[in-house]
């Protein structure tokens, strides 16, 4: 089942309900504890993922913490993607929420798997912004 | 039932599994337009609801998008805020995610819908980051 078909069960007896974003929640676990612990690695890969679904980067911001722990956002056009990692762990939260039909969330979802070498990987698909417009909608700014 | 009873849900048969974080995930519809437009109302309230909440603010990344629509992150050391605003449906996409049982994602969420004006709210709460660690767990970084 790919998105449209998903999105047109919110279309019934002419009630349209549209959906604004595909917001993809990622759990990423047993993943190499140097690479998560890596600043730039991560600040790499993300920005990496975004080029590859698709998105169109606007700003970014990565803070590595004392004594380990790599935070990463990407502000992108279509909305954001996010990673915070505990290495002591192995464990790394994965958010990407993107806007419109272009987008492919689990393109990006795959690379940052493998980049971080993940053994165990779970995804929770929501949609974010579903509103009874009536007709169709624009998901993304015109431009950043 | 509060979160420390929810956190008891997982700890059964000698089997400890913990949990990293509490994320929230918030959709507030129907608010001023004029409100949610303006970038600096967006990063005022925002660094507003990380103090109420109990959150540390590491660093802060705002962008507002034409012809309308604002983004907005705080990287906090307990994981990070992010609002995304469409004026045109008076919809607003809110995420808070934090660690530790000290931050209150709830007081900063009703700040939020009150300095949004926004008539409906729905928040989805979930965790991030169950560990079966077999010990207690140290939630956020020792400093920023």
């Amino acid at each position: 089942m790919n998105t449209e078909d998903t999105d047109k069960e919110f279309d019934k007896k002419g009630i349209t309900l549209n959906v604004l974003g595909k917001h993809s929640i990622a759990e990423y676990y047993d993943c190499d504890r140097e690479i998560i612990n890596d600043q730039d690695l991560i600040e790499k890969l993300m920005i990496e993922a975004v080029e590859i679904s698709g998105a169109t980067l606007v700003k970014t911001v990565f803070h590595k913490f004392s004594p380990h722990g790599v935070t990463g956002i990407v502000v992108v056009a279509e909305s954001h993607f996010a990673i915070h990692t505990w290495p002591e762990y192995g464990y790394c939260a994965v958010d990407i929420f993107t806007c419109g039909d272009v987008i492919d969330n689990r393109l990006a979802l795959d690379h940052i798997k493998k980049q971080l070498c993940a053994k165990s990987v779970s995804v929770l698909e929501m949609k974010r912004g579903i509103l009874d417009t009536g007709e169709d909608i624009r998901y993304k700014p015109l431009s950043a």
